[in-house]
Parts: C-alpha cells; sequence; structure tokens
C-alpha cells in the first residue's frame, strides 16, 4: 500500500510538471550563458509544461527534435560519418587491390580526399556503399562500436563521441526532465548513431531517425540476419526531414534545432504546428573554442535557415556568446 | 526535499521492477484462463524483470512487438482497412464516372467484392492508391478518423476500434506496468493505425509500425504539407517486419505475438536473439464467440508459423480455451 501510494505521487508529479519545478530550483542550464536564447528555452518549457497555460502540451505531445551532425555533436574539419568512412577505406584496401587506380578510392588511398570528393556526390556515394554495405546489422553495429572507441578527432585528439555539446547535452536532459522525448533527425546514417547515442544523448535507437540503405532479410548458419545492401533507402535531409519525422514519429514536433540548411524544412515543419513552438539554430560563431563559418561553408551551410530564422523570430543561439563552455569533461 | 524523496523512490521502483510485484498482486490478465499460455506470459515477465536473475533485462531492452489484424483486434470477414477503403471508393464514384466500366471499381460498385479481388494484388494495388493517396497526411488522419468514428462492422455492428480483444489489451498493459515499450509491427497502413492506437491500446503513434506509401513535402498557401503519393514505400509483412522493426526500433524484441504466417519472420527474428524470449502465436480456434480458421484461410493465413511454434515450442493462444472474454465491453 506504502509502495502504491508513492507510485501514485509520482505520477501525479510528473503529470502535474511538478518535475521542472524541482529541476528548475537549480540552473537547469548551466553551461549557457544568460541571454536571450536561455531566457526563450526556459520560457517555452514553463509555457507548455504548466497546467492551466493557454499554451499547455499534454506530455505525449512534447516532441522535440535535433539534428546531429553541427547541432549535438561537432562537424569539422569533415562529417565524422566521412572520417570513419575514410578509415574504413584504409582497412579495405589489401581486400581491393583495384582501388590503386580507381577513384575515388585512387586519391583517398594517397590522402588526397579532395581529389576524391572531386567526383561530387557520386564519388560520396561509392565510398558509402563501399565501406557502410555488404555486411549485417550487427557485424555494422560492430565496426562502429569500434570506430568510436578508437579513433580520435584529428585536431582535438577526443573521440568523436566526446566532441559533443555540453550545453546541448543539458538541453535534452532539461526538456526530458520536463516530460519531453527527444529524437535525433539527421541527415547522417540511423545505422551509425544508435550504437552510441543512448549511452551519449540518453537517446535510445528508437528515437534516433537519419538516413538509411536498404536491408534485407537472409539466413546464415539457419539464423535470421538483416543484410546491408548498396542501395539508398532514405535521404534523411532538408525534405527528407519531414518526411522522416512523419515516417518515425507521426506527430509534429514543438521544438526542433538544427544548425545548418539542412534544417531548414524541419524548422519549418515544427513551426507550422499550432500552439507555442521553438525553433533553435546553432550559430557557428566562435573561432577560438570551436569554429566560425555559415553562409559560405560547404559542411554545414547555414544560409537561408539564416535568414529565415532572422525574419520569423526564431531562436539563435551564438555559439560564442550563448555557450558557457562547448564540450564536457573528458573522463579517463 | 519530500517531493525531491518522492520522486526517487519512484524511480528506484520502477527500476527495480516493483511495480510489477505491485500489479500483480490482483491478477494481471484477468480475460485469461489459467492455463499453459497465461503462465507462459507471466513466467517470462517474471525472469526478465527480476533483478539478479540469469534473465533479468534492462528496462531500455524491453521491446515488445504486436501484429494488428488478427492479433489485436479482428480481421474477418476483411481486413478493416480493406473495408474502410470500400467505404471510400462508394463516397469518391461520383468523382470518378469512369469507375462505372473500370475494374476493380465497377465490381465493387456493384457489391461484389470477389469480383474485384480477381485481379490480384494488382487490383488490390488499385483500389489502396485511389482512396489513399492524393491527399495530405493531415487529410487522410481525418479521414480515418471519421471512418473509425463511424463505420461499424458488418457482423457485430461495434465500431472497428471495438472489436479489438480484450485479453491482448490486458497483456499490453501488463507488459508496460513491466517496463515494456509495446509496439505495433503490422503488415496493415501506419498512417491508418496512428490515428485511434494510442487512445485504443494506449500505443502512441511513433510505437506504430506499418505499411506506408511514400510522401512529398509541398508548400499549399505557403505552409508546408505532406502529400500522400500513388506510389508503394515499403510493406511490413513476411520478411519485411524485421526489416521494419530494424529501421524503427533498432533492437531486437524479446517478445512478440502475431497470429498468420505473415508473422514468421518476425516471430524468427525475435527467437533468433539470446536470454529469454516469448514467441506467442494468436490461434482462431473459436467459431462461436468469434472465428475458426488457419491453414486454408485466406485471410490470416496460419500454416507455417503454426509448424514452427509447434516444433519450437513457442507460445500457442486458442482464443477458445486461453480468453474467458473476446471483447471488452462496449461504452455508449
Amino acid at each position: 500500500m506504502k509502495r502504491l501510494r508513492a507510485l501514485s505521487a509520482c505520477t501525479l508529479f510528473v503529470g502535474l510538471g511538478l518535475v521542472a519545478a524541482v529541476a528548475s530550483a537549480q540552473d537547469p542550464l548551466p553551461s549557457w550563458n544568460d541571454g536571450k536564447a536561455k531566457q526563450a528555452i526556459i520560457d517555452f518549457v514553463g509555457e507548455v509544461t504548466k497546467d492551466g497555460s493557454p499554451d499547455f502540451v499534454p506530455v505525449a505531445e512534447r516532441i522535440a527534435t535535433f539534428d546531429n551532425d553541427g547541432t549535438l555533436w561537432a562537424e569539422q574539419p569533415m562529417y565524422f560519418q566521412f572520417l570513419f568512412a575514410l578509415d574504413r577505406v584504409k582497412m579495405l584496401a589489401p581486400q581491393h587491390p583495384e582501388w590503386k587506380t580507381k577513384e575515388p578510392f585512387a586519391s583517398l588511398l594517397k590522402g588526397n580526399v579532395k581529389g576524391a570528393l572531386a567526383g561530387g556526390e557520386r564519388a560520396m556515394g561509392e565510398i558509402v556503399m563501399a565501406t557502410h554495405a555488404g555486411m549485417t546489422t550487427a557485424e555494422f553495429e560492430t565496426l562502429v562500436r569500434d570506430g568510436t572507441a578508437n579513433a580520435k578527432h584529428p585536431k582535438t585528439g577526443r573521440l568523436y563521441t566526446e566532441m559533443v555539446y555540453q550545453p546541448m547535452l543539458e538541453l535534452l536532459a532539461y526538456l526530458r526532465a520536463n516530460g519531453f522525448k527527444t529524437f535525433i533527425v539527421s541527415g547522417g546514417g540511423i545505422e551509425f548513431m544508435r550504437p552510441w547515442t543512448e549511452k551519449v544523448y540518453g537517446i535510445p535507437p528508437e528515437q534516433v531517425i537519419g538516413s538509411s540503405i536498404k536491408t534485407k532479410l537472409a539466413l546464415r548458419d539457419g539464423k535470421p540476419v538483416l543484410v546491408r545492401l548498396p542501395a539508398v533507402n532514405f535521404i534523411d535531409d532538408k525534405a527528407g526531414k519531414p518526411v522522416g519525422i512523419n515516417q518515425h514519429i507521426g506527430r509534429r514536433p514543438i521544438l526542433a534545432f538544427g544548425n545548418s540548411d539542412g534544417d531548414l524544412q524541419m524548422l519549418q515543419w515544427t513551426a507550422a504546428g499550432g500552439g507555442a513552438r521553438l525553433m533553435g539554430l546553432v550559430h557557428y560563431t566562435d573561432a577560438v573554442r570551436e569554429w566560425a563559418y555559415d553562409r559560405t561553408s560547404a559542411i554545414g551551410r547555414l544560409d537561408k535557415a539564416l535568414d529565415e530564422a532572422k525574419a520569423k523570430g526564431w531562436t539563435g543561439v551564438s555559439m560564442k556568446d550563448d555557450w558557457k563552455t562547448i564540450f564536457p569533461p573528458v573522463n579517463k
């Protein structure tokens, strides 16, 4: 009976959003400087969780979506998934003597990434298929686990999974403490993210949406396996993001965060719903502690979305001004 | 401080699976007769939730997947989604004078369903595309809400959403009370289920997996919408079910329930994981209270899966013997 009472008290607290009250007694976003962005987030969460507020949103509908590359973790000097693919090309090269003379692999193996990418999307596609397909989903998961456990960022020497943004980790936790369900909606590979997002972001695999290649059920030693095929299944970028959100979630987010033009349609899709909304845009303005780039960057170009954010009053986050710290401390 | 203490007590209870202890003080499955099936379910839940048990499974990995047609709700005399499509054909007929002479519509409009379906999968596909595509996702949601709020089952006079199985509703609730996340994995249309699964089954849209047609982002009156296109995106049936599970959940279920050969690969996929597993198969054995069919039925054929269930010792559920009641009471 005592247990039952404690349980219903718990249910009640969550239902009434009192978790929020408890959590915000301390600063829920300690790595954010006081300013417009932080205030907009706290105000928004307050509005949608306050019972009786005109903008109150039931827990089940508190859906928050986050881009990954450049929003939750870094994306320079190159998307980390591409660095992972490069490592795989080097590892696989002995089994592919033909790569010595075949582009884009020949350039890659000579360390000439620019030359390799001169082939554009087709070259990129060939690299991805050569390194991401042909194995089972379980085998690929092991490759990703090994890669993310060992490969170091070329500039900072951190693991890729340590190149995540501390202020965003706090934001994810703050939202979840307020009944939000947090999702990743990334142009990156869904199976490249799932092995580590739960540990790093607290986001379970079923809340990760990303690009994918096709898979096919097959039998190996009498056991069913899923084999990764060299064929695109879905590109979760730009106009694909609302499609992916609808496919996986079936509900419109009330909060979305991105950092580039690839996120524009997700932010527009979020903004087009009724009631209170928060559209956030991380802006790389910190050449000292991280990077500074926007309208002309090849990676993470932020141009149209920057204009629209300004025109529509979305929540801009200046890395330099709004973030007290960039990365979490590294536990060795 | 009191609040904080109540909260951590709650977290602790859930973490330790004490919710289970509280719930099972009463019979958690009152509509199930005592017998092998009920005992297998209760034993399984006990094993995977008991801390220190060799088969203990952390909450995050307690994934349970359920087929819908014939497992959670009825599927006779015809899949309800097909009945919905027939109603739509009748409604749309005035806008399509050509249907008077064009199959499969001509036969359908004369009430000759068998004749219409003589065209096989192609005829079926034409009916689905004519009735399920061409509108926005929001418009389709409204059509489904209207349909499920009004259309009555031809035999029982109940709404389709009242043709759900009471013992399965109890099973879903029992699993969730024990930290399971419950998913639907159905050959039916994902967007046909989502508008009502939360209310009827307690399963939110993001935990519904099903077949789908393609969608495309477009602008209408300056607002982004998703338009449903007449092109198949994914068939979540047979060998497609493990593919769909991997795409949406990214984790292997530890419990799965189906009722037909369309569920065989989902059950095999579930069985192929390590540790304790429960594979359940609903068997239509009750010609008096519901239906009796298996190996030769055109709808919900259960043949290969029945053999495999017997050979592998999966949990067979005989509707006649294992279920005390079939449908929930209707609230008018």
